[in-house]
């Protein structure tokens, strides 16, 4: 299957898909069904079956689909079936945060680079991490082969981080500075802004 | 204008037109374009018209937009020409990396009320907040009259949390927490899950 067949839309609502599985599995569910993942989710069992299948039959008429199995089918069509380095440049309160944070290791990713500018911060330890020189940046993710990021930098110097990232072979990144980043054609970008995603509340509120 | 009529993938770009729009404004310009605009986004002119056509006439033909006024426009749209008041539910690192934020307040948002469950935590001060009782979260909701808030507790917790909201007359909810949430019909939910927005670029890497 090609993959420019399928819409971006679909490829979206797989991370949604296989969360909501996980946590079906976490609580001991061995079968489930379209309805009942799409009551979960707030989303029709009918586009849920047609997200599906565009990867093929996971399901059967009746007996509805295995969960374990569908995860597994999930995480290897996410490629999160083997875990990814992830590099995390800037260390403020929201990079510790991230730097803490426990939910990513059993979903696909670990950090395993962390970068600052900020020389009061470089060589220190932060979670078993020791920060490193930002200017070092390029060298040390070549040497690792990572190709994810996650930018939590301040908005004025999220391009440069970004520039530099994708020289070095970045092709994917997470970015959490309030700005929009320019990028090559074969780099993703995807956004976290909680004031974007409160602003897109308050229209309706 | 009847907001019904407007799809909801338009109105969930106006905060990055208002993001960019406003960084310009930062940087010192006056008049911008739709091609400057899509430039800067990664997002065609001729998009950028149709979007805000939906609202009326913001620029000439050959003379572009003002800054400011499209800035103002804008605010005024999503009805983050006045600031909202925000409760923040959890205090672990997240929570407290959100309280410590400084991008909230100019652009329309103000957490004034934050809760954790944890005696440890409950009546310490974290910047300028008292951390309040989980349990009196509904009554002191009602009392500021908040209709906005943010959810960083553990995923465990996090739809019993919600009820509450909702109870307490919340209509907005920035969940953190890596789990769907169920919640009545007038009720939003936006979600930011790091490992979601990795998993959906893991797919074309």
């Amino acid at each position: 299957m090609g993959t420019a067949e399928i819409p971006d839309i679909v490829i979206g609502r797989l991370p949604i898909y296989l969360r909501a599985l996980s946590r079906m599995a976490l609580e001991g569910a061995r079968v489930t069904s379209s309805h009942e993942l799409g009551r979960r989710l707030g989303i029709s069992s009918a586009q849920i079956r047609k997200d599906l299948s565009h990867f093929g039959e996971f399901g059967k008429q009746g007996t509805g689909y295995h969960v374990d199995f569908l995860v597994g089918k999930l995480r290897k069509i996410l490629k999160v079936d083997h875990e990814w380095e992830v590099a995390l440049v800037g260390v403020g309160d929201l990079g510790r945060a991230l730097a803490h944070y426990n939910g990513f290791r059993d979903r696909g990713f670990k950090i395993s680079l962390v970068f600052d500018s900020d020389p009061a911060k470089i060589g220190a330890r932060l979670d078993g991490f020791e920060i490193q020189d930002a200017a070092r940046m390029g060298e040390l993710i070549k040497q690792h082969g990572i190709t994810l990021a996650m930018v939590a930098v301040p908005a004025e110097a999220a391009q440069k981080v970004t520039d530099a990232l994708v020289k070095a072979g970045v092709r994917g990144i997470l970015n959490y500075a309030p700005i929009n980043l320019v990028v090559p054609d074969e780099v993703r970008v995807q956004y976290i802004d909680p004031v974007v995603h409160l602003q897109r509340m308050t229209f309706y509120v």
